[in-house]
């Protein structure tokens, strides 16, 4: 994962403000949002925000105020202000001020003191912003986002999120923190509010080592699969942030503790695809040394197959809590077997869906797919706004 | 399907009523329900409510009143009326009434007259009752349902049902109509407001006919298996219902609305499995003569099998609102050559989900998981509520 996604601001078009017209539906609300993050995933969901704005205001009653965008260094704020309104002709423009990047002073300007409903988006991945969910809760700003650092970072600041939303009223949502824009959270979160009872999750929630795991059939050695997945885009630029399996360790945390159980990533039992002598070195010596997968994973591949199987890197949850990422061997009819090359896996086995689980499969990854994942939990909040200004 | 579960009012518990407990949560809401249907997926919804109603009620701040259950003949009131109330001891307990079937009576006492939030669960099978949303919706009472019958009804009653909400504000949801369970209406919802682009939906909604075609390996004749589904109760009392088609073609018609295409029944092109000859028999003539199938789908798997395919019963609908229902040829690798025997499953193609499809898959049939569907409606409905008495 990046540390930051460039500030792209610059080169975003102004937000168009949705005059609020009326409509056919009965209950009109505003929401005001803001962004922080401009990056891919920012960026793409701002264009998906300014197409449908028309169309949520016409159809669904709904009024979404982009009222600002915060990169690290710099923030772009809406303004109300007639002494800095920009006049073009029509009455929808408004003033478009920057300011040095400040993340207190950007939840003020959204929030605003009118008592409409706020909610800041996190589309950056940066742990300070995930620092402060818990205030912005508390003060009954929604939050929403893609970033799995709160998910699956300390627990004291997960439990101070929960409380800051039980307390406070606000809504905080992560569903693109698990592969995506796949329904993944909420399908998880319905199975237990209807009082349905988790037995197992099993998953492959990386499209990376779904795709090499596919391609790992003995005829190429694993380190030049590893190399044309690099070169095509499917890896991190440093593809031991994939290898790691951290970052899929992260997600099965984030469900883990969706179903009730205080996982922290510790607890994990992940096994590592990287050698612990190729652990530390440069990302170039690291792509050089790449060989040294290949033996270890040519003798799994081939146990696997002694077997009648297939060679998977899958994450599991039992009903326990109990944990763990790594390559394990399933019987060539498993679904995860089947699945297309870079797609993600998800299958839920509950006291309901016990002989056949419900699973869930696809994209689990991209720019559109995740920034839609955050664009359908905003929705989800509109929908349960009250009428307010 | 059943034109009218038998009534198991008198079967049925009374219904514990939730006292209005103070929660953590800062807003309280007051759902009051009635159930119309209290067949077997009714019954199950009912258990369901009555497990999860001190849970919603202490950590979702919402108090579900379960106010009356009408079947065909009878329906049973809860009532305030002192004069009537029935004392065991606690304050807790209220009036039950019993009244001959009346929806106008039933409607108006889940109502009340005081504002409260009413929502109407259609569990019957009957058509009477889905003549009736479009008069509930426009009155502000919400309902869901599992029963087809509107979704894939008559165009106009549906536009009646569509307008009531959009002037009413009241919401009417069927995610149970479609597989049960699984996440499938609000996922195609979820992608056509975040501004996906619908390009296909491909499904295979019966488990009765995935089984039968999973099992269709050559070595049994078709009718062999018919009446092996028949005796496990896979298929409906006259497996007719299932072969031929009509029952996937109503779901594919909801499928189609909801994606903005105002598709009939009849307009839905349905291969049967069915002969025309064998159409008007007798249940008891149908089976005797059910072998008189086995030489068609014989000939139609050689057919597959001589290409290296597979063959499978898929609902289908383009981009341009053309919908089919038959037995089709994929190859062997096709995601829907794998799936478990009596799995439904559903593939959404889209602008974004374009390379690889989004898919879920898992059992779409039974009492407890089409319950669970109708469960979920109903909390998102409750989200959605403001904080009234």
């Amino acid at each position: 994962m990046n540390t930051c996604a460039p500030p792209l601001v610059d080169q975003l078009q102004p937000l168009p403000l949705t005059a609020t017209t009326p409509g056919s539906t009965a209950r009109r609300r505003v929401l005001a949002v803001g962004l922080i993050g401009p990056g891919r995933v920012g960026s793409a969901l701002l264009a998906q925000l300014r197409a449908a704005q028309p169309r949520l205001a016409r159809d669904a009653g709904l009024d979404l105020r982009l009222c600002g965008v915060a990169a690290s260094k710099r923030m772009w704020l809406d303004c109300d202000d007639p002494e800095l309104r920009v006049g073009l002709g029509s009455g929808a423009e408004r003033a478009q001020i920057w300011r040095p990047g400040n993340l207190d002073e950007f939840a003020a300007h959204v929030t605003g003191d009118d008592g409409r409903h706020a909610l800041l988006i996190d589309c950056s991945a940066n742990d300070a912003v995930a620092e402060r969910y818990a205030d912005w809760l508390a003060a009954g700003i929604h939050v929403v986002t893609p970033n799995k650092l709160a998910g699956s970072g300390p627990l004291q600041r997960w439990h101070a999120i929960r409380a800051a939303c039980a307390n406070g009223g606000a809504r905080f949502r992560y569903e693109a923190t698990v592969c995506a824009g796949l329904p993944i959270v909420q399908t998880l979160r319905d199975l237990l509010d209807t009082g349905d009872e988790l037995l197992a999750i099993d998953g492959m929630f990386s499209g990376t080592l779904a795709w090499l795991c596919n391609r790992h059939d003995g005829n190429h050695p694993f380190s030049t699969l590893v190399r044309e997945a690099h070169a095509l885009g499917y890896t991190e630029p440093d593809p031991r942030n994939d290898l790691s399996g951290m970052d899929v360790a992260r997600k099965l945390v984030i469900l883990a503790r969706e179903a009730g159980w205080p996982l922290s990533l510790e607890e994990v039992d992940v096994q590592s695809l990287v050698p612990p002598e190729l652990a530390a070195l440069s990302p170039e010596a690291f792509m050089q040394r790449l060989p040294e997968l290949d033996a270890p994973m040519a003798s799994q591949l081939a146990a696997a197959r002694a077997g009648g199987g297939v060679l998977r890197h899958v994450a599991s949850l039992d009903r326990h809590g109990h944990a763990s990422v790594k390559l394990v061997v399933l019987p060539a009819a498993h679904t995860f077997a089947h699945t297309r090359l870079t797609d993600n896996i998800v299958q839920f086995t509950t006291r309901r869906y016990c002989d056949n689980p419900l699973v869930v499969q696809g994209p689990g990854a991209g720019p559109e797919v995740t920034a839609a994942g955050v664009f359908t939990d905003l929705l989800r909040i509109a929908e349960s706004l009250g009428v307010r200004a």
